[in-house]
Formats: C-alpha cells, sequence, structure tokens
C-alpha cells in the first residue's frame, strides 16, 4: 500500500509527526500542506515536513489519496466543509482528535454522504508541547490507535484505515464513539484536568512556590500532563463534558473515602485500599509495551 | 571525611540504596547491616550489600560512626530505643522518612539529650518497588535531601549530616520540620493519595478494566506513583494527616472550579486557567537537575 500524496490539514505536533512517519515508513510519495496560520504551514515546508504549501483545504486535498486532519476537534466541520470539493471520491480520510462522538456528528453535518470516506481515528499520544517545530518521527510508535467506524463505512476502507496506522507501528483498535469517548475520559481528559487542578490548587497557596521547588520524581512524573497545550485541552474537555463530569465525580467519592480513613486513623482499612490500587498499578501494562497479537482478519 | 563502620537499620530500598552508594563513593569502609526480618539482611549481605549481620539493632550500630536508621517512620521511636544502648556517643545517626516532625518526637522520646547525634533526613527520591531486591547505587544521585536540624544541634553536626548526602550525590536543604511536612504533603504525599484515590475511582467502575486497557503514555506517567508500596505510603498519610487533608480540600476546591467551568462551557475561563497552570508546569525544573550553587560555608 502506496499513497501518491498525502494532504495534510493542519501542520502541529500531531499532523507533522503523522507526516514524517508516513514518508519514513514509505506509506506515501508526496505531501501537501495547509494551515489556517499560513506560517505553520511555511515553517512545515522549510523543515521538511510536506513538499508542498497549499493556499486553501481545498487546494491542499486536490490530488491527495489520503488526507489528514489535524485540527482542534471544535474546528472539525468547518475544515471538512472547505476541502469537501476539492476531495477526490477513493480519497481515505482520517482525523486525530482526542474525542469522537463530536468528531462523528460534525463530519456527519459537514460530509453527508461523503462521511463513508472518512475514518474517525485517534491515536492516543502526544506532546506537552504543540507545533510543528516538535514534529517527531517516532511519535506513533509503539502507540495504540481507536478506530471509531460507523455501519457507513465498507470494511474495505477500515482495513485500509487500519493499516495506515500499522505501517506507522501503531496497535489498532475499534470501538464505537460513545464508548471511546468515556473510556478516554477515565484514561486521559479526567487525568488531564485533575494535574491542572491540582498545579492549580498549588499554586493558590502562599507558599506555594515554595513547595513546589521540592517536587521530586513522583511530583515531576505525575505532573507532566499539566504542562499540556491549553487549547487543545479546553477543546477536548469542552467537547467531552459529560464523560469527563462523570469522572471528576467518580474520584471525589474515592478521594472522600481515603480522606475519611485518614481521619480516622484506619490503618487496616487504609494499607488494604493502597494495597490493592498499588497492585494492579504496578499489574498494568501499557498496550503499546505489549507484544501484539497475531496478524488477524480485517476487521468485521 | 571517611567512615569507618556504615550501620544500617533496616535492609530495604532506601537503605541498601544508601549502603551500595556510600560504599562506592569511598564514603564508608565496612557496612554492618540489621532487619527486623532475618532474611532482608540475608539477602543484604548475600547481595554484597552489608558486609555483616547482626543480630539485633544494639548489636550492629557498636563500632559504627554513622547510623542510617532505614525504617518505617512508624517504627522510628522502638528503633531508637532498641540500638541506643550500643550507639558511640561520637557516631552520627540520620533517617530517610518521609515525614519529620513524628520522627523529631519519636527521636527525641527514644533518645532524650543524645537528639543532637540525630539529625532527621529526608532524601526525596524513591521507586514503586520495596525492597533490597531493588537497590541501587544510584538512586540518590541528582536527588534533594532535606535536613530538619534543630536548636540542640552542633553546626559542625549538621555540616558533616550535609556532607555525607553530597558525597552521593545529593542537593542538601534545611527546613523547619513542620514546614518540610507541609511542602511535602503538598508535593509528595498528596499527589501519591490522589493517584491511588484516581486508579480506586477507575476500578469501581464496571467498564474499568476496559478503560484502563486504553490509557497511554500520559496515564502511565500520571499514575506511576499509584503503585508505591503500600505499607509505606499508609504509614506516611496517617503520619502527616494534618497536611495531606489540607491539600485534599485544596484540590477538591480547584477541581470545583474546573468542573464549574467546564459544566457552564465557558472557553475564556477555562483557557485562561488552564494556560496559566500549563506554563508554570512547563517552565518548572526538579531542583536535582538544576546545577548546584557554589559550595557554601557551613549551615547556621
Amino acid at each position: 500500500m502506496v499513497f501518491e500524496q498525502l494532504a495534510l490539514i493542519g501542520c502541529g505536533l500531531m499532523g507533522g509527526s503523522f507526516a514524517l512517519a508516513a514518508r519514513e515508513a514509505g506509506l506515501v510519495k508526496r505531501v501537501s500542506g495547509y494551515s489556517r496560520s499560513a506560517h505553520s504551514a511555511q515553517r512545515a515546508q522549510a523543515l521538511g515536513v510536506v513538499d508542498t504549501v497549499a493556499a486553501t483545504a481545498e487546494q491542499c486535498v486536490q490530488g491527495a489519496d489520503l488526507v489528514l486532519l489535524a485540527v482542534p476537534v471544535a474546528s472539525t466541520e468547518a475544515t471538512l466543509r472547505s476541502l469537501l470539493p476539492g476531495l477526490a471520491p477513493h480519497a481515505l480520510v482520517m482525523d486525530v482528535g482526542s474525542t469522537k462522538q463530536d468528531v462523528v456528528l460534525a463530519a456527519q453535518a459537514a460530509m453527508g454522504e461523503r462521511m463513508a470516506q472518512f475514518v474517525p481515528a485517534h491515536p492516543i499520544c502526544g506532546k506537552e508541547v504543540a507545533g510543528i517545530e516538535h514534529a517527531d518521527a517516532k511519535l506513533y510508535q509503539h502507540q495504540q490507535v481507536i478506530l471509531t467506524p460507523l455501519p457507513c463505512h465498507a470494511q474495505a476502507t477500515v482495513a485500509q484505515a487500519s493499516e495506515v496506522w500499522r505501517r506507522l507501528g501503531c496497535r489498532v483498535r475499534e470501538l464505537a464513539p460513545a464508548l471511546h469517548d468515556q473510556a478516554l475520559a477515565a484514561v486521559s481528559h479526567f487525568p488531564h484536568m485533575m494535574a491542572f487542578a491540582f498545579m492549580h490548587s498549588l499554586m493558590a497557596q502562599p507558599e506555594g512556590e515554595q513547595f513546589l521547588a521540592l517536587g521530586g520524581p513522583g511530583f515531576r512524573d505525575s505532573t507532566r500532563i499539566a504542562a499540556g497545550d491549553a487549547d487543545l485541552w479546553c477543546d477536548v474537555l469542552l467537547a467531552n463534558s459529560g464523560p469527563v463530569l462523570a469522572q471528576a465525580q467518580g474520584l471525589r467519592r474515592a478521594l472522600a473515602e481515603l480522606e475519611g480513613l485518614v481521619q480516622r486513623q484506619d490503618r487496616p482499612a487504609l494499607r488494604g485500599l493502597i494495597a490493592q490500587v498499588s497492585q494492579r498499578r504496578a499489574d498494568w501494562r501499557m498496550a503499546g509495551d505489549i507484544a501484539p497479537p497475531p496478524p488477524s482478519s480485517p476487521a468485521d
């Protein structure tokens, strides 16, 4: 499988990394790039991430058989509307958005019957830094990608979409959009919100800066995600607010339980609770780090 | 500065790593070990971490000019009482406990006037795995150590204590015990409690296991500390309950603020809050990673 032309719509960290990785994997022959701010696309060209810069999204997708939409999820509908007139009927379109129900609704509104060309995708990875300067051909390696295909999607289209990510070194799974959003709220979106809240709480204390100076490796790792890009995470939390708020309530309940045990100095119960969660976390492995299963037949 | 004999009281991860590092740094000539469970001390000897195994803490400190107490903070008083009869008047004693007010009280109760020999110390590092098998000569390198000396401590004693840690590659700071406990509650103890609560909340959901399978690098890093040793962390949270519960309340407040913004879909305010905390976290550096200042005059 080789694509003649990848159209990269949005020249930031995620899109740029995809273009670099796709080229390295021999998956695409040339790359056209478009970004809302002309500067990003020009930087992408200067860095060798895209070969040509297009003035509009519509021009960018002309001649492309693979299109990657790497824009804020809130821009999905408007961006798809603008590129649609230039899109070839056989081109495969995917996104990289962290939420999927809103992306599906936006894509359906923009594409109508041509939704069959758009396979929603979410690679579960990223960096704390945004922008094409940080694009990294290895970003997707050993990471999980969730596809959320719909009944309108042909088996062959989904299989082709899967193969694209597999060629970049990803493990691919399929999930219903609603389940995707609930799961990602639990293991990604809410953890970010909790990390933001934790930093906010620290900074609100008069001694906050003094305390921050004493953070060690545990602090460093547990708050790494609090440095996430503000635009991206604001977008994600608002787009997936229902499941995110449900997780916040769950954390609130669990924290109250632990606080109660500490307050009552209930050592056996506290030890039991910590031992249970600590064991589960010690046993946990990131899916990308587990050897993939043998190649399976095309998804059904 | 070379010590004739290090007495290691408690042969676990922290103590074993100290012994290995001290030997590597040429800081100690020989090491005697004692542990409550004979098995740990014997393993330490088999692994070459200690040269000899003592049957009691009192025997272990005989002939020692440096004593490291590496036992659960709740065992501090009893352990010091038991070793005191064997302790030489010139020996320097330190601990590695994560809380300091309770350690100071326990040490004062056990040692009385000989408290001047005991300099409370807390190296801010660790691993998610306990036990002598995981002892690591590099554990303390580039890490911060907090000493909490009291008016009873001679300047020379504190300077000697500082020098021990510096020789292991640590940055050393001094703090009052109460401030230490507040600061560590903020950047270490409560983050562990929050991580335990978060895992507890995930595991309490019917789809929890399914969600866990989708965790990526952000989940991995932000929950690493949730795998912490149950005995150690139960001990720490109960010993430092006041400051820990105060931090829990702060998080609760900050989280409620974020939840309100998400619920009201208040994009400008949410973006502003995230941008502020994200910038602060991006600018943060772990003290151990910052080049140390030029050598200072002895602490006063």
